[in-house]
């Protein structure tokens, strides 16, 4: 990641909540599921979510040979977004009301990742959905990794922006009789849901699932 | 919202997952704190997180007057998208994993709400974000208001895509011994975090945070 900001991604607005490292950059994304991806094509602009993964300085996603979206990241460049809310800032005056939120933002263009890389990404990916995972599950053949492409896009021109803590009143709103704080949100996860036609014992993986 | 979709909004790949009707628009929407907006200027393709809320027919946001996505939006069309993640599908082939979610996109331009029915937009936001707060804060001031603009983009052209339930292995994958079902997320409420400077009792939709 580029440790400078360029024209396209230093944050003007509450600059202090920017930060353009690499450690928050990829923390952000390792929390992520969705990315959302967009670009522009002669109908428009299209702005579509889709599954994100990260191995080293790369976010990778993955689609049908036959996608749209797919054809038109290989052919022009895109601003990819991944946004955490973690809770609503509840101030004393309306106006300072605000959002806790951890968001990243890449400008660049895909590049599609082929052969072994592309084996190797998508196990990876599993790998990041669920560890453990990849050595049970019937692998992808020849014929379904070559129905799929997989890309990926440097992390060189990318931006964070993140606020935590509690409300910023300004000074002369501090009095103001309304109750002040943070109400967070949390990414909680709820008891697996095994298929009815599924006769086999839970896996680790699922039976460490609700507590994380 | 119109029930046919257009050819930007017509789903392609699972079009079995396509809705194209107001209620499950209108959900996704009014369970979302955030949309994804997406559009574009002279140094590319742009996607940007901001609050969102609904009334009636249409999508709201807000901004600075001075700033850029709030001048882009109001000069050119754009694309809106929320999602919410609500699962993550494991099936006995690699290739059939999937993920549960909600994702709505809409089409169109913003357009700019003003004097009273932008006063009125924005409690309404608050209402959305906390219901109750509005009697407690200090509202907006005419100065705030003035440096604000609230936008609104109409949800005529829009169309949602969902997945729910379980894998949905191909007929002779079923027999793979992969444990099968799906780990499910939830948005999860944590205990409210009160400012150390606030000595007040905490009010009613503050005590019923955690419990949603």
């Amino acid at each position: 990641m580029n440790q400078a900001p360029t024209d396209r991604t230093r944050i003007r607005r509450v600059a202090t909540n920017a930060h353009y490292d690499s450690a928050t950059l990829h923390a952000i994304i390792d929390d992520a599921y969705l990315c959302h991806v967009a670009f522009s094509d002669d109908k428009g602009t299209h702005c579509i979510p889709t599954a994100c993964w990260r191995e080293k300085a790369h976010l990778y996603i993955h689609g049908s040979n036959g996608s749209r979206m797919v054809k038109r990241l290989l052919e022009s460049a895109c601003c990819v977004t991944i946004t955490h809310l973690d809770g609503l800032v509840l101030a004393r005056s309306a106006f300072s009301h605000s959002m806790n939120y951890r968001s990243a933002m890449i400008y660049g263009r895909f590049e599609k990742v082929a052969g072994a890389d592309a084996r190797h990404a998508m196990e990876a990916f599993m790998e990041k959905i669920v560890p453990g995972r990849q050595a049970d599950v019937r692998p992808g053949s020849d014929k379904e990794y070559a129905a799929t492409t997989v890309l990926r896009i440097t992390l060189e021109e990318a931006a964070c922006k993140v606020r935590s803590g509690g409300p910023n009143d300004d000074e002369e709103d501090r009095d103001w009789p309304a109750w002040a704080g943070v109400l967070p949100f949390e990414r909680a996860r709820a008891a697996p849901v095994v298929d009815p036609a599924c006769g086999l014992a839970a896996p680790g993986y699922v039976l460490r699932w609700p507590q994380g």
